[in-house]
């Protein structure tokens, strides 16, 4: 039968939807991020910006015949609604993905999630009032950023070096906002090879934070996506691993499997796991079993430790390259950090320069970098960038960083002309 | 190298992390559509509870080797990170899907969601400060419920007969509330074959319901999972090929293709395209390359149209086995609705029997179902049940709702002689 017909429909006033928006709608700024992507993406770019692993190595034969033997054998399973909280013989397989960093859990208190990205926009949702304080380190991951701004607190960014957050400048913070009547939920860190700025915070400053966020009452969110990805010595135990009080753990298999399967994990204290599990079935009722059944077959079938150590040692020798380019071509001026793990490069240019400026002509030069300022809730980093040496080939990083160092040398020869 | 040790950890002093929540977790309730994937895994429970598409009738070796050939040829963007808005190829297929019901879109206009169960949680985010009103249907669909929920609305249970809401009394409750200096933000519908109540509105209604949205200046939050799954006849064309300023339209592959993949859409006005992706990238950063690839190779392949006529015949002599078996076993003080596609039927008891209390009492005998309380914001429900007939299979169908049948006639004749 055909479906009923309808009248020619007039539109009638104008209405403007915007209108509609809700308080935290006006929040949601421009995702550097996605500009980034389209950047990448034109292939005559060379892209030092995108977070993208690079999955060259991986073994598509292998991956392929894993999803053969899912979709043909439990393909019911695999298309079908699964639960919330995520299938339990992934969960049980992350436990000893962590214990690779020392920690200890059950399964039962771990959430699967799209990526950690969710689980991000799941703990801001949790714990966020407008107002609420939120620690950050500077600079701090963009797309964390974006997504506690969502839900209007104040985001702080704490003074930081080479080995992470300072503890004695965390607990000024710390008695400032008490003193200004000002609560703070939590502190939000990368610990290892940070993204943006490669650092990697030392033991003896991750025991310190937890004293404090035993002493004033706060818990940390632990985002731990480049923890496994050292180049030669494994990072300090994770946090999580001194205690399981404070911690939210955030963990993912994007950096160290695929990202394009989208599975990531939160580790909460026991009393919070129903509230996550409902939190996350609110957002999307569940995930992908066959992404799920996927990943489990991988970590099942292969000697994933072996591939993440090969993925590491790849990533090492094109930091090895980036540093190289950078010596030999940009000036003086230009200070970098030196990576010990991870994806990333964190520039600091001379006060006469401004990232945010000189990208139009970096990218007339065709070389992007994403400029500091993704990385800061406030108005700082336009000093800074950051350099991504995981996705390029070496020849396109060394070729990419020679640029950018030759346009960093002409604008310092400039600016100490004027 | 190996890893630096560290000290035995006291904890010290007892911290509650639920002390830390915000306002919002407050308002999470448990999800009853998770205990009910626990009963309904049960092997000797029939569950005519989940709304599980059957999957039965897939061609799982056509779906294995479309991914074979993704995997293969295309695994350096399968398993890659892909843009938060969705794939393009995709979204002009779901162009020519939303065709089918009547609605001329742009790609350009469409965000890829996990599922409509994100893009139901992007549109509260966006769109619901505190206090807001959101209209719903009576009863109203529990996965939106609980994700409106979520950001502190008020939310309004609609008077509806079996051809949906009601426009006469929507415009009593907009005056209501205008009366009451409270904002009406949105009207959430599932206007063909309802969840829970199988209800599909009227052409007519439709019409009415989108002057009162032009003239009140609210927008209608059109959800349609089922639209295609009609039995005989198409449902009225969709509200948002009425008016494009007004709607704000879901679709999904979850009830049409496969959940397992969770992809869904939202098609907005333009005008909230970009906010939309931006909501979505702090969401997820992006859905899985893979699926989207999956789901856009099985349209171009497949004869995905003849498919979904064949799920719709399957589940109208599914839905005709439940009402022949209500016919013949549930007692005259119950009442239901007659389907005409969808996966639902809607049961009112006598106001002698609670559905909730009933429950238990149906487990102990092997039959599962929804209470309907389930379906309300409110206290209301509690004489309502829902029986899914889309996951059964037909004996199972029949045997269920025998069952029920003979625990509803002995529950009426006990309170008869009481």
């Amino acid at each position: 039968m055909e479906r009923e017909s309808y009248p020619p429909f007039n539109t009638g006033k104008s209405f403007d939807i915007l209108s509609q928006f809700a308080e935290r709608a006006n929040k949601l700024k421009q995702s550097e991020i996605r500009n980034l992507f389209s950047v990448a993406n034109r292939p005559d770019i060379i892209s030092l910006a995108g977070g993208m692993p690079n999955l060259e190595n991986l073994d598509f034969k292998k991956i392929d015949s894993l999803i053969s033997e899912i979709i043909l054998s439990e393909g019911n399973t695999a298309l079908q609604y699964g639960g919330g909280q995520g299938l339990p013989l992934l969960r049980e397989q992350i436990t000893e993905i962590m214990a690779l960093e020392g920690i200890k859990s059950h399964s039962e208190d771990i959430i699967l999630t799209t990526g950690s990205q969710q689980a991000l926009d799941l703990t801001a949702r949790l714990f966020i009032n407008p107002g609420d304080v939120i620690l950050v380190e500077s600079p701090s991951y963009v797309g964390a950023l974006g997504t506690f701004m969502q839900y209007q607190p104040e985001i702080i960014h704490l003074p930081t070096d080479e080995d992470g957050i300072i503890p004695e400048l965390l607990e000024e913070s710390l008695i400032a906002n008490i003193k200004a009547g000002k609560k703070t939920k939590f502190l939000y860190l990368v610990p290892n090879f940070q993204n943006p700025s490669s650092a990697t915070l030392t033991l003896a400053r991750r025991v310190a934070i937890i004293e404090l966020a035993k002493k004033y009452s706060f818990f940390i969110l632990e985002d731990n996506p480049y923890g496994l990805l050292y180049f030669e010595t494994p990072p300090p135990p994770a946090l999580r691993s001194l205690n399981e009080e404070h911690v939210i753990y955030l963990g993912t298999f994007s950096k160290t499997f695929a990202p394009g399967l989208r599975v990531g994990w939160a580790l909460v204290p026991h009393s919070l796991r129903e509230k996550f599990i409902i939190a996350t079935e609110n957002s999307n009722l569940s995930l992908s079993n066959l992404n799920q059944m996927v990943i489990s077959a991988y970590l099942s079938e292969t000697p994933y430790q072996e591939q993440i150590r090969k993925f590491a040692i790849k990533y090492a020798e094109k930091s090895a390259l980036a540093i190289s380019a950078l010596k030999k071509y940009s000036p003086s001026e230009v200070k970098y950090t030196t990576p010990k793990g991870g994806f990333y490069l964190w520039l600091t240019l001379p006060p006469s320069i401004d990232a945010n400026k000189l990208l139009p002509l970096a990218i007339i030069n065709k070389v992007a970098y994403v400029p500091g300022t993704a990385f800061y809730a406030n108005k700082n980093g336009n000093h800074n960038l950051r350099l991504s040496f995981c996705y390029p080939k070496p020849e396109q990083i060394t070729r990419g960083v020679q640029i950018l160092g030759e346009l960093l040398s002409a604008e310092v020869a400039l600016k100490n002309k004027n």
